[in-house]
């Protein structure tokens, strides 16, 4: 059975992972006869915002324990990812991704990375094997693969030209599709940067996931 | 298009509503061409559990502001939910329906239920509209409906005996399957009290979404 490394941050679209986006990814891993496990930074969030107002709120929370929110507590400190143990790897999106994963929602194209993310990216770059990144997270593409990987945040014309600054090369894309760099084994699809309903996300997800399970070996 | 109306009792299994059913609910309602409105009390948590660890933190969280994480922001309060703008009512479990709807993890049998998760459910019943109850959620029946209720939790001896006790009718069932109360127009499904993964839950819940729109007018 192939087992695939999710990696959530946090749970909820403003802050954290993108609660929808995450749950389809397990379903669909599931659905395609592999196993998951959900991995997520052990740091604090950037902050915390209140959904039902969209105001920040003055509290603190953790990636790691909020992240177990979706993953029913079954969730591990990044640090033990081992790359060598699992057949792909898996990011959701969520505005944690640019807030916990990375500082894109407060440096746009000069973001830095969190030194694990970015390790867990590469070790699965070094190994040969494949990745998929939704929504927002292939922001972190131009700095875990080489100048030129191809990817695709849907038609957002800002962050499109982020990541064309930070090297790489953004290709439009319709919620419903995905986009493959072949030489990378590399899938990215647009999920909520466009989708409007749950089926619409459904169906770039699941070939996100499939895609991605057939590239790996 | 048909409406439903979910009722959200938070944001993760321990202390809220279960991620995945209320995620997997909300996309069958959507693939079966409805729409849908999620609604959730504007209470505090009965208590906030740390989901990496399962031990309760000293915070304290808001059901309505915290089921907004699922909702992607699109929650209502429960106060304004009206069954005459709805054609059927969806209750997903977790902890959060025994701990913030109704108080059954703490007293068991003796339990009562949240006075506008009471009055919505009736209400439901009243207008003779369909309604489902998946997990845990089957508690709050016994005193929504008439003496007799058929409904299911799986098989957990325990919370079925205080189905019993309450006056509802317990009938076993497995995780992939429904039980259909015809004359209440009442399904249910065990949901994660019985899943071990996202392909079994997704069955059972699929197919309560499915009879529950298919008994609607």
């Amino acid at each position: 059975m192939k087992k695939v490394a999710v990696v959530l941050s946090g749970s909820g679209v403003f802050d954290g992972a993108e609660v929808n986006e995450a749950v389809l990814t397990l379903l669909h891993i599931n659905k395609q006869g592999a196993s998951y496990q959900c991995f997520a930074p052990d740091i604090k969030q950037m902050h915390v915002v209140n959904h039902l107002t969209g105001e920040a709120a003055s509290e603190s929370r953790n990636v790691l324990a909020e992240s177990a929110r979706i993953a029913r507590g079954e969730v591990k400190p990044l640090s033990e990812l081992d790359a060598a143990e699992f057949d792909a790897l898996i990011l959701p999106g969520g505005f944690g991704v640019a807030k916990n994963l990375c500082d894109f929602a407060v440096n746009g194209a000069d973001m830095t990375v969190n030194e694990q993310v970015l390790a867990v990216g590469k070790a699965f770059v070094a190994a040969g094997k494949p990745a998929g990144y939704m929504c927002i997270a292939p922001v972190l593409l131009p700095h875990v693969y080489d100048k030129g990987v191809r990817v695709t945040v849907g038609n957002d014309k800002d962050v499109a030209s982020a990541i064309e600054q930070m090297g790489g090369t953004h290709v439009e894309c319709s919620v419903q599709d995905i986009v493959v760099d072949e030489s990378n084994r590399l899938v990215t699809t647009p999920a909520y940067m466009l989708a409007e309903n749950l089926v619409d996300a459904e169906q770039g997800i699941r070939k996100l996931v499939e895609k991605v399970l057939d590239m790996s070996a």
